[in-house]
């Protein structure tokens, strides 16, 4: 391998080695456990779940490589706070949107190459970006793999 | 800038990113936030912030770049869990550690060149590393990154 190659391998490797965690355990929640919250008045862990799923489920077309999968969490999980709207999924259906967005941007991320990395994400504009080339598909996979360790560790206190 | 030194970039930039977020959370701490436990029965911030700053502390060693500042935390904040010991520093000395720390590692992450960070880090021997080169130190700072994330979003629940 190249070091461009390796360098690449090894951000695409933080990001599976975080999902892995978070698979492991989304896989293991109950129904019950999905709706206590993290900690007194604030959110329940399917939220959180949820929240990311709709998250990262916007990198398809932001880093140009397929088109959204669950829209249809936004409203519930993104645009609204805990607890303003019904959940709009099952458990059983939370958790396949969880492995289906995860397994898919994986497949895709170990597609991409290093030039395709360090191309412009669909947030900041072709002016912007040739001022600011570290505006780049890799920060942004980067910043989404740390907010998940950011909710996963939210929802590792519930109890 | 080659393609390389965009990726180094990047990743750095990522750090940057998370430990910028994470200094301008603390630095508003008061004594009495610091005290708080994130939810009934967790760790207090103080706790967290300790653990970050005596873990990442380590990198100094692990990615050949310098000697350990904090080692003096550990027995508080990472080999014991919150509560066992008196707090080892007041919240000024705390807050200090952890500028010094994150300052050091920052600029010295900025020096390092895409060879450098393709190195392997002290905790994989040479045996190891020969077969999984993405154990290197640009994987073990991204994973430290990502732990700065988790309890930072810990950190943040605390009221």
């Amino acid at each position: 391998m190249t070091n461009e190659e390796l360098l690449v391998a090894t951000a695409v490797g933080s990001w599976k080695q975080i999902i892995g965690r978070a698979d492991s355990v989304i896989a293991k929640y109950t129904d019950e456990q999905l709706d206590r919250h993290v900690a007194p008045g604030r959110n329940r862990v399917r939220y959180l779940i949820g929240h990311l799923v709709a998250i990262d489920d916007r990198l398809f077309p932001s880093l140009g490589i397929g088109e959204r999968l669950y829209e249809k969490l936004d409203a519930a999980y993104v645009t609204n706070p805990d607890g303003t709207l019904p959940d709009p999924v099952s458990t059983e259906e939370l958790k396949k949107a969880w492995f289906d967005v995860h397994s898919k941007l994986t497949a895709a991320f170990e597609q991409m190459t290093a030039a395709q990395w360090l191309e412009r994400h669909t947030a900041v504009s072709a002016e912007d970006f040739a001022k600011e080339p570290l505006r780049n598909r890799l920060a942004m996979m980067l910043s989404r793999t740390n907010h998940v360790s950011m909710h996963l560790g939210q929802a590792l206190l519930a109890k």
